[in-house]
């Protein structure tokens, strides 16, 4: 795997990536202690701010970090890293440090102290806006604050989980463009 | 498209259809009006009980039937059902009975008063837990209290919107089960 070349990417398209709803990686780091973990519960909630909420349990040992923090960066990977998301998955941050036991490059945010995931297809800097549904349902509510992407594929080939080890991966593209309604779109 | 064969399915495990986060649609009904919405937003909030977080924008006419008969039910199309799917997103349900217009069955729920959608692949009954994010985010948390399903496939070819007309469809499943901690499946 190799670090992807990115750029500067509009934060209110980022639902190209998070609604279709791909597992993704969190990372996370508070007082130098850094961590990732997949996720697969998240959903938009606004383009303008640029808002997606998260649902990370409170037994990851990645919640204390996010919530004392209050950011992360959601990185969105494609396909190819199927074995490294399970993995990431199967361990804890209590045990080892993600980035260097999977042999991740960790890249530098511009506005977030977090690490990204430079083999990820795509990384949203996160801050969070709103915790008051993290006692309640383990839900963060992010503002993505700054988005980096590259430019072409337009959406990477990613990876649904749908429980029982089970992963639907990204099938062909179907573009309807022409069927919706200009402001529907 | 014929109206699917279904039997009772665990809310439980419900995640399968939702969690890879397809387009969905959701059917609705009040004092005997009846509606259909596209909806791209959502997330699984908890297996038991089977929660889902969804955002139903306030400009969409479904918002209010949901809001006041605190029901709903979220049908999963699968892909053969693109055209629909589009015809259901650039229409409103103050202009047409979408069912008719759209030649879609409406079945019979057990647990809510609300129209099921044959021709989908899943059919889940919803109830409205907690109304108190309609107001900031659109966002309505359901209780899953019936699920209807084929017994295969296990998870059916879906849609994932992308935004700007582009759907991704399902495509290959990879099963990594033998890979992941028991404990994490």
């Amino acid at each position: 795997m190799a670090v992807r070349k990115k750029s500067d990417f509009p934060v209110s398209e980022i639902r190209r990536f998070i609604e279709p709803g791909p597992i993704v990686l969190v990372s996370s780091q508070h007082k130098g202690e850094r961590n990732i973990m997949t996720m697969g519960w998240h959903m938009v909630m606004s383009f303008e701010p640029s808002l997606i909420g998260c649902y990370v349990w409170n037994q990851n040992h990645s919640h204390e970090l996010i919530r004392k923090s209050r950011q992360c960066v959601i990185n969105v990977p494609t396909s190819t890293m199927a074995d490294t998301v399970v993995g990431i998955g199967n361990t804890s941050g209590r045990d080892i440090d993600k980035f260097q036991h999977f042999n991740l490059t960790a890249t530098k945010a511009e506005n977030v102290d977090v690490p990204m995931i430079g083999e990820c297809h795509a990384n949203l800097e996160c801050r969070l806006v709103d915790g008051t549904l993290i006692r309640t349902y383990s839900v963060f509510v992010f503002e993505v604050v700054k988005a980096h992407a590259p430019k072409t594929p337009r959406t990477p080939k990613m990876l649904h989980y749908t429980g029982d080890g089970v992963f639907i991966t990204s099938g062909p593209t179907r573009n309807l463009r022409k069927k919706f309604r200009p402001e529907k779109l």
